[in-house]
Order: C-alpha cells, then sequence, then structure tokens
C-alpha cells in the first residue's frame, strides 16, 4: 500500500490528486496523459472582457435556428422508434449515403455508403483509425504544426510522432520522403501519415495542387497509409474545393469528415470513409467503445441535408468567416510590429503567427491575459516540444470589431515583450520574413515551419 | 510487400478482407476483434416474421414523443448557441447536476457534479475506465456469464478477463475473495472488478443486499476497485432501488450510469461517477477520443429531467416491463421441456436459461431462426468459451403475445433438438434444478454459472 493510500476500512480520503490512492494502477498510457494547450485556456476565453482568439468554435448562430429546430423537433414526435432508439455501429444508411454525396463535392465520386464509418465528430474516427492501426512505440507522420487534438489520440495510443515540415504549399513531399527513409533506418514501424490538406489547422495554409499527387505518388512507393483529415475543406474563400488525396487513390487513404464546421458541432457527427477490409475494423473499433452512435444526432443531420438548402448554408458561412478572415490579416498588417509573421489562409478558422525573434508565447501569455487576449501557444501543435516562437489565431468566432480590438491588444502586448527583450536581443534575427516584404525569389508570402527545422528558410 | 497486395500503381485492389493488403499493419489489439454474438443476429432480428427474444431495446415508443419532441425543438430553436456548439469535455454541468439527483434514488447522497463525467452512453464510460486503468495482459474480474459489450472493451484493451460465478444471489462473495487469492498467487496484476449488480445482463439475477457489503468488504481487505456498472437499478418490479455499491464506499468504487433504459438509448448519454483524481484522468481521456459530447443530446437529458415527470415515466416503463417478463415466465413455466431452467428476474429486461443438458445454444440457433425465433447464445457471455448450453432471452421489447408465441417456437425447437440428441443422450444429466422443483434446503427457484463452476449445483 502506498504511503498517500487510505487506511483500510477509513472513509476519510485525501481529495488532492497527488495523493491518489490509486496512482500506482493507472495503465502506461494514462500516465502521459495532459491537458491541452487549449483546455488550459478555457477559464480564460469564457471571460466577456476578453476577446478569444483561441477557440475553434464554428459561429453556429448563423445557422437558420428556427428552422433546424422544427426539423429536429418533428423527428423526435414522428420518428421517436427510431430517433430515440440503438442503432447500428456502423451508422444510419440513409446519413451514409447523403455522406457520400457530400464527399462528391470535393471529387470524391466512387464512395460506397458500405465503406463509411459514422463517428462521434470526427475526433472519434481518428482515435478509432489509431487503435486499429497503432502498437505502443509505432511511429505516425504528421506535419509540424499538427492539429492538437490529433497529438492527444496519438499519445493516448502511446504513439511516437515524427512531425515533417510544411511551407505555405502545405506539406512537403520530400520532407516526407526523408522522414520516411529516416524511419526505414532506424527501422520504425511507420503505421501512417496524418495529414490536414486544407486550411490546415493551425498553420492555414492548404497543400497545393501539384503537391497532392506528389504524396500520393510516395504513399504508392513507400507502401504508406494516409490519414487524411478534411473539416474545413468546403471553406475555402478563393475557388472551388481541391480534388482530395482520397479521390486519386481509395485504397491507401482513410478520410475523415466532419459535419461540426458545415452545419453543427454540437451534433457530433463525423465519418470515416475506409477501404472494406479497414472499415469492417473500425465498425469493431466503435461498438466497443461507443454501440452506436447517437441516433438522433445521425437523424438530425440526414434530415438536414434532405430538406435544408445546405450548400448556400455553407456559403454563408464561406462569407462570414472570409469577413473575419479579412479583418484579421488586415488588422496584423497595420499593428503587428516587425520581425513579426504570419500565414495568409485562404479558407478555414486559423491564422498561425511567429513572433519575433526571442519572444516566447507561452511565457507570454500571462501578459496577454492580462491585456485581455488569449491566443493557443504554439507548443501545443507539437509532439517534441518545439513551437514556443509561435502561436495561432482563431478568427472563426469572435465579430471583425472584436477581431480587430483583439489584434490591437496583441500588437501591444508583443511590442511590450519586445522592448523586455531588447536589452538582452536588439535585433531580429530570425529566419521567417515579416509579411509585405516577400523574398524576390519566392512567390508566398509567408513560411510555416518550426524553427528548428531545415525547411524554415525556404 | 505481402503476397496478396496491390502491384505499385496498381488501383485494382482486391475487396475480400482475406486479401486485406493491410492486414500486416494492424494494432495487435485488433487481430482479437471479432463480432459479438448479438451483431452477428442483426440481419436475423430485423426480419418481420421472427420474434426476437435477443435484443435489447428499450421500449422507447411508450415515451411521450409530442412532448419530447417539443422540447428538443425549442431546445435547439430557443438555445441553438449552445445546443449545437462544443460544450466541455466533461460534460454540460446543469446535467453532471440533475445525474446527482438521479443517482440520490440509490443511496449515492455524497456525489458532487465535478466527480461526474458525461459519456457517450455508460459503455464509452466503461472503455474509458478500461483505458485509464488497463495495459495489456492486465486482469479484469467479472461475473460469469457478463454483459457482452463489457467483453469488447475488454478485449479491444488486450485485457484478461476472469470470471467469477454468480448465483441466484448474484456475485458470490466467496468465490471473488478466492479468485483475489488466485490472481495473487499467479502475480496477475488485477486492476479491477467489473459488476453489473442489479438485474443482471444476461443473467437476470440481483446482487442481495448482505452480499454488497461483503463485496465492499472484500474489495477493502483486497485493495481492490470495482466497476459497478448499472443501467437496470431503477427497472425493478417488486420493491424500492436497493443502495448502490457506490453508496457504500465512495473511493474503491467507480459507477457507471446510462439514461438509456430510464429515457431513451437513441440519445447515447450514460456518465462516470468517479474519485476526484480518477475523473481528471476520465476527462483527458475522453478528450482524446471524442473531444466533448454531444451537446444536444446533453441538454435534452437535462431539460427532460427539470421539465417532464421522468419518475412516473420510469414506473411506466417498469410496468410495461413487468407485464413481459410475467408473460415470459408463464410461457416459460407452461412450455419448456423438463431439463430446461431459467431465472426468474425481479426487474431489467433478461431472462438467463440454461437447455437440457446435451443441448448447445450455439448450434441450435439455425433451427430456431428457421422456426423463426431469436435469441442471444450464452457463448457471448463468457471469454473464455463457456456457455453453450445457455442463453439470454430478452423481454424488453416485444408485446406480451409476440413473446407467447416466441417462447412457444422456441419450446417447440428445443424439444426437436431433444429428439435428435435423444438417441446420445437420454437422460438429463444436467447439474441445475427445473424451475418449479426448489430443493428444499435453498430458497432460491435458479442457479445461474457456468457448468464448468464448481458453484453452479448450489
Amino acid at each position: 500500500m502506498s504511503p498517500g493510500s487510505p487506511h483500510p476500512h477509513s472513509h476519510v480520503v485525501p481529495r488532492h490528486p497527488r495523493l491518489d490512492p490509486l496512482a500506482d494502477r493507472y495503465a502506461a498510457r494514462t500516465h502521459g496523459m495532459k491537458s491541452s494547450e487549449i483546455r488550459a485556456l478555457f477559464s480564460v476565453v469564457s471571460r466577456p472582457e476578453v476577446v478569444s482568439l483561441a477557440g475553434g468554435m464554428p459561429a453556429v448562430t448563423a445557422l437558420p435556428l428556427d428552422a433546424v429546430g422544427s426539423m429536429i423537433g418533428e423527428l423526435v414526435s414522428g420518428m421517436g422508434a427510431q430517433t430515440l432508439q440503438y442503432g447500428s455501429g456502423q451508422g444510419d444508411p440513409r446519413l451514409r449515403e447523403r455522406i457520400c454525396d457530400v464527399m462528391a463535392l470535393e471529387g470524391i465520386t466512387d464512395a460506397s455508403p458500405s465503406e463509411v464509418v459514422v463517428t462521434v465528430g470526427s475526433q472519434q474516427g481518428l482515435d478509432l483509425v489509431t487503435r486499429v492501426f497503432c502498437d505502443p512505440g509505432d511511429v505516425v507522420l504528421a506535419e509540424g504544426p499538427s492539429y492538437v487534438g490529433a497529438l492527444g489520440v496519438f499519445q493516448a495510443a502511446e504513439a511516437r510522432v515524427r512531425h515533417v515540415p510544411m511551407d505555405d504549399d502545405g506539406l512537403i513531399p520530400e520532407a516526407l520522403e526523408q522522414a520516411l527513409l529516416e524511419c526505414r533506418a532506424n527501422g520504425d514501424r511507420v503505421k501512417f501519415l496524418y495529414t490536414v490538406p486544407n486550411f490546415h489547422n493551425p498553420a492555414g495554409v492548404t497543400l497545393s495542387e501539384p503537391r497532392r499527387q506528389a504524396i500520393v505518388d510516395i504513399a504508392e512507393r513507400y507502401d504508406l497509409l494516409v490519414i487524411e483529415d478534411n473539416p474545413y475543406g468546403l471553406l475555402g474563400f478563393e475557388h472551388e474545393p481541391m480534388r482530395a488525396l482520397r479521390a486519386r487513390n481509395s485504397q491507401r487513404v482513410v478520410y475523415l469528415g466532419s459535419f461540426s464546421k458545415t452545419f453543427s458541432p454540437g451534433l457530433r457527427v463525423g465519418w470515416v470513409l475506409a477501404p472494406l477490409a479497414v472499415r469492417e475494423k473500425l465498425v469493431l473499433a466503435t461498438e466497443a467503445q461507443v454501440l452506436c452512435p447517437p441516433s438522433l444526432t445521425q437523424y438530425a443531420v440526414a434530415r438536414y441535408l434532405d430538406t435544408q438548402p445546405w450548400r448556400e448554408q455553407i456559403k454563408l458561412f464561406t462569407e462570414l468567416y472570409r469577413e473575419r478572415r479579412d479583418a484579421t490579416l488586415e488588422s496584423l498588417d497595420a499593428l503587428m510590429p516587425p520581425g513579426t509573421t504570419w500565414t495568409r489562409p485562404d479558407g478555414g478558422f486559423y491564422v498561425w503567427l511567429k513572433l519575433p525573434h526571442g519572444l516566447d508565447s507561452k511565457l507570454m501569455q500571462p501578459r496577454a491575459v492580462n491585456a485581455h487576449v488569449a491566443y493557443v501557444p504554439g507548443i501545443g501543435f507539437y509532439a517534441d516540444g518545439a513551437g514556443r516562437e509561435y502561436m495561432r489565431l482563431s478568427y472563426c468566432y469572435p465579430e471583425p470589431d472584436q477581431i480587430r480590438e483583439g489584434v490591437r491588444r496583441l500588437a501591444r502586448v508583443i511590442e511590450a515583450e519586445l522592448d523586455l527583450h531588447s536589452t538582452f536581443d536588439a535585433v531580429d534575427t530570425g529566419t521567417f520574413r515579416a509579411v509585405g516584404r516577400p523574398a524576390p525569389t519566392h512567390t508566398a508570402e509567408t513560411i510555416v515551419g518550426p524553427a528548428n527545422s531545415d525547411r524554415s528558410e525556404d
């Protein structure tokens, strides 16, 4: 019995986790679990005086709430025997058909409803895929930076993450190939590449058309499985949706989709599209995890797609996010001190900002909170401790005026931090170009990548 | 590259799972996953001519569907900003308060909403607890038979299940103690006891009052964690709810609850009540798995508890299930051939039936399906291959007349099977007494337990 454990038959037990009497019996994976940078901010960003550029909450109030309410109410009154009852583990067949229609917008025209598994948000989809493929110690390749929720899944599976650098055109194929060769040399078991090709979270960049084919070719050549996570693909500001990786290869790409950004995150409806053999494993895994996804929310999404003008609603969302993106970029251009750089997303929710040399977004956070502005420090998006000089700014939720005020506050915080640091390091020696001063040999305006990557100068 | 994998650059890939090109890269846990006995029946039981005594679907049409529909519709129209948005990983605070009220009905009066984690059904709760505690090879103690969905969770975690015998008064404390001693002697790491104390699935028995205290005392003495899974506790036919194990010890018992049987399974709202240190781990685990449970379904349950006569609704459900239980037992008493025995549940959904000696419920299944009656073979409820002579009969879903017809068909199938076997084994040498002929030294009418258990004769 450990020193902190209670006396037998005593019901007075210390409540502090450090005195947890069960501390010696958790699974190995549990010891690695920790709060994400985003969750740590939760109590801060909910204070009304704080402008939060931290959370990734969609603007759900832009939905026709009365129509959606009536629709869902009628589903329960009229079809309670189905919508309030258990369903199948794989998910409602009608919804799976409609999901195939949605994916066709990104060039996936050969998907069958039988290859679709409905999940509790695409987060559960990623968790299922990871459980099905990853043993402890297996390697997952992922962009650097990468989605914080994905890193949480990989950590819970005791997988090791190897980041692959990105630039303004997304994941760098040569870097992927190099990573694969290095893993091969190390004897690492690489289970898959995890990638967010469109409007990357947190980097805000999109994988270019030529690189899409290059990545798929590498997957064939190296016998690599690709997990394509695509929650934002339909939220582009400038052009039609790009063709998915899955549209180029149906056997080496497992696709994760979500209605959280195109309809509602509170319904938690996502999906996985996978080759039949993998789909079969995923269904067994989800049955062990949740039996079946909620019926009501699945019927709600299927009915919404059947009866509501969902394509027009996505356009409306996109216009709204474009306005907020513009407010963000205009304010950054106008207010940020020299040496600060950032990406220029043409869709999605996020800008990835690099601080002037020597500044640390995590150490700066208390000062920002005091100034009533919140962001997510970059270290949350790396599995290897990199990213201290970065932060993620989300423009999806606040109104444009709030965004401008938030950026103004942030600029002041960075300036104050620079003043503080000026006695130590007066010159910005960062390797990232400032926005608006592109290097003559390169048309892209900014670069994404960890400072410790050899790609960050290009 | 394995022989069955595709030629590089070829997109023509064999679709049969046996030719799965990814077969060599699944995680170890994936190779052990298999369809449950219940899932295998899915296509059979949905045929209208079949009387299904297989599924455990609650009678949701007994709910006031119009009122529930209006209520949920208004939640979306009036509170869309909350009900359609992301929520917290731990679950809605208001719902967690109401959950504490519900648990108070079973004597848990000291629970705090901060100790509650809302889950996607109690299945997810069990999965989270198992992920937090179990490494591959760890031992879980569970009743024999045990809930099939729990066995799926333990298998996915690569935990080893050791069954502990039950009788008509539920789990046998002396057998639990013996199992603990044997595990200790073997050097097994026992992570917890998993138990369903009320109206056991599939056994239909309830842990007696004296045994509850005995189990909790053993937990203290052996430093044992107990997972109390209680979906049916409020569905008793004869008496008030019994006092939960968790009400007797707040630090050694983790409690799993569900609204699937008292309200609606299609909403997938369950919960875990755990000491704060464990609760903290569970929240991290659920965030990695689903980010947060669906908001809409949580608000729906909280509003239902706030505004609808939910206690009266539970009474109504209970009356309905009691009627169906009566129809089941009366038909079994009237129709079953000698040598067949079964439990007499005083709540919940299930009867556990033992076939006459020599019969095998799994082998008999095709004959039953031909006769248009479905049940779940007993082997699905054991991790060790036991249970062939048992079956689970669910009376929760079919109307009493259907139940009577189903039992009539089943009796004929068993009789035909007995005829078939009579040339091989004319005498019933089973160790279970037939219902209605209790042994004089024992007031309980039937015994539950695997035939290979040394408890099965008492």
